[in-house]
């Protein structure tokens, strides 16, 4: 078979089927920045490659997936964090000017061109790390202007990096001032006006959503959904982080990609999920950050085998957390996951978050050729340090 | 004043005195490696310098000092991390070969070389963030070759690179397999034969013990600590990590540099060491990585004006960590410690966990000229952050 690269001598984690996929001897060809084989050695066809990477016996595993970041936003939150150290309470911190109305007015006064620059460095660094596909939310703008200079900041950091980005529309992030008197008038403003220009616009994959106490009720968010849906675009949901809405069901119902967070999820919402293969998508970042002690329901997902996701939720907020690698350790230290586990969630199962199962998270046949090569003894190692890159090469679409 | 170089238009935290010591237009000038101004642009001296540096109006702080790691060893425990996660039984971890004991065993395997080799990418890591000292110990080895074999190991890593090595004789980590019957004659051998010779070779500038129910007692500890009296060799001890052992009180009682650990630290043993100058070094990665749920007695630490330094404990076993940033946010999220707490503790006062004080650890005239310099908005950020590393260039005696 003539193609374009093969990396031979390599160790692979193809994470496809159930577990890791382990191969202790195996290759990756790839042609057209494909894969056209990924396996055992000993059962590849005759390839006639153009060009041969000796891979040395190290680690392969696919390009790992990050499925849900807010890249794009403008300032920081390190002034806040500060105050709150420093014992300042929620009002005080309030009226020194933080909170996410903080970002929403940094990022309403940002170009498109400041929002590229300033996620730069928070991509290059997930880059790093190996990952080859990134999620990237709206949702600081909250208006029909900065959410789509948000999208298309998010979508011009696809041309500046070898990487392919995947934008949601998160218009219902949270109530901007102008509305907080009329909850019910933004969710008219964003499925009558925002949602339909954006999705006309191709903007979005995706469409989200904060169901909270402090964020959307179901009903609100149920309008959002029914408004994607016309639109014809997938959604998921930010659910249950704080407490029980039941918008993980709500999710399930209009068979969501991923219902997100999940701490205070119930076995109704386990149930649904299961039922509507929705992934269920834990951000360890934000959990350890706000000093959350509740726990996601980790064994009744696995009982109901609801595949599990883990993501770095990058936010100026509640998780300035730039490492998939760590994200990782904290899905197993926080939370128990295996290293298997840990694995699959940061790539067959991220890439099923994203609705990307055809095109990437797996070494398989047919799939993009995005792959990460490890200086490592064993996959357990990606997982188990911390604050430390074995990154050897990444490769995005086969270069 | 004429002076080999000056780094101009900086906004300084020169950590010296109490807080923070910021300056907003702060420039610093040295000359053979040493630090002949720092501070405010405005009241430096006329100065003549060979070469001038533009900071751009970034943050500088001294260079950090990682004061408590395990850096050299052999083999990892990856494996046993898994397995543990798979829900493998202590005994069954232990059949498969794992635990301090397979430290050992690899340790010992392996040549100086081969030590060395092994820990410069762990160094290499903390060097990447702006560390500019490490603190290393031996404690692996637990017989009298193989110990110092480690610490000639850590002394060389100083000519591989740009930073000071200061090392830690660490025999009292563990029994070795073959005194499990005869602790008392193992610290026998460490007193006698061990320590004098890891002494007069002038290979290790502190002793430390880890004083646990697990294990040396007190008494034990106190024997170690005679040994390195009669040597003039200063102690630190890891304390109170797991129980409270009343070590750090022993420790205090022969003036030790530092108390490390402390999570089950008492009001005795905190009055103890305010009264000797014993620093409180905290571990979160350790803290966090074994999920440990007792804290540190921060609060009365605070009260009884202890110093506390922050440390990255890097080791295979219980804090696979080799980032002091990330053990900063560490610091901040799990022990509650300021951003100022926080900056001190990998700067001030971990120059005095290491009796470095005269030479490293702030910014001032006098000290050696180690710098980090940040691209970040506020220092908040330093901490603030989750896997990202803001620096911008990294000076080690001037260069
Ligand atoms: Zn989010
Ligand atoms: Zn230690």
């Amino acid at each position: 078979m003539r193609c374009d690269k093969v990396w031979r001598d390599a160790r692979l984690a193809t994470m496809a089927g159930d577990g890791m996929g382990l191969i202790e001897q195996g290759l990756v060809a790839a042609t057209d920045g494909v894969i056209v084989y990924a396996g055992a050695a000993a059962e590849a066809p005759e390839l006639d490659p153009a060009e041969t990477i000796h891979c040395d016996g190290r680690w392969m595993t696919p390009g790992l997936i990050d499925c849900h970041t807010h890249l794009i936003h403008a300032g920081d939150r390190a002034r806040e964090f500060e105050m709150r150290l420093d014992g300042a309470s929620y009002e005080a911190i309030a009226r020194a000017g933080g909170g996410i109305v903080s970002t929403m007015r940094a990022t309403r006064e940002a170009s498109e061109d400041e929002l590229v620059a300033g996620a730069l460095p928070r991509l290059d660094a997930l880059i790093a790390e190996g990952v080859t596909t990134v999620e990237i939310k709206s949702g600081y703008g909250l208006d029909t202007a900065s959410e789509i200079r948000m999208l298309r900041a998010a979508r011009r950091l696809g041309g500046k990096r070898p990487v392919q980005i995947a934008t949601t529309f998160l218009g219902a992030h949270a109530l901007p001032p102008e509305y907080a008197a009329d909850p019910d008038g933004y969710i008219a403003l964003l499925v009558e006006e925002m949602l339909p220009k954006i999705a006309r616009l191709g903007l979005a994959d995706a469409v989200d959503a904060f169901c909270e106490g402090i964020g959307f009720s179901t009903a609100q968010t149920g309008r959002v959904f029914d408004a994607a849906q016309r639109a014809g675009l997938p959604v998921k949901l930010h659910a249950e982080q704080l407490t029980n809405q039941h918008g993980a069901a709500l999710a399930a119902k209009y068979r969501a990609l991923s219902a997100d967070h999940l701490e205070y999820l119930d076995n109704a919402g386990i149930a649904a999920m299961a039922a509507a293969g929705t992934v269920a998508t834990l951000l360890p970042g934000a959990y350890y950050f706000i000093r959350e002690t509740h726990l996601p329901p980790i064994d009744a997902l696995r009982l109901a085998g609801v595949p599990i996701a883990l993501a770095t939720d990058c936010n100026p907020g509640t998780s300035p957390l730039t490492s998939l690698l760590l994200t990782m350790n904290m899905g197993a230290t926080l939370f128990h996951l295996t290293v298997a586990e840990c694995l699959a969630g940061v790539t067959r199962n991220a890439a099923q978050a994203l609705g990307l199962t055809d095109r990437i998270g797996t070494l398989e046949a047919g799939k993009r050729c995005d792959l990460a090569i490890w200086d490592v003894e064993r996959p357990a190692e990606l997982v188990y340090r911390m604050g430390y890159n074995p990154l050897h090469a990444r490769i995005w679409s086969g270069r």
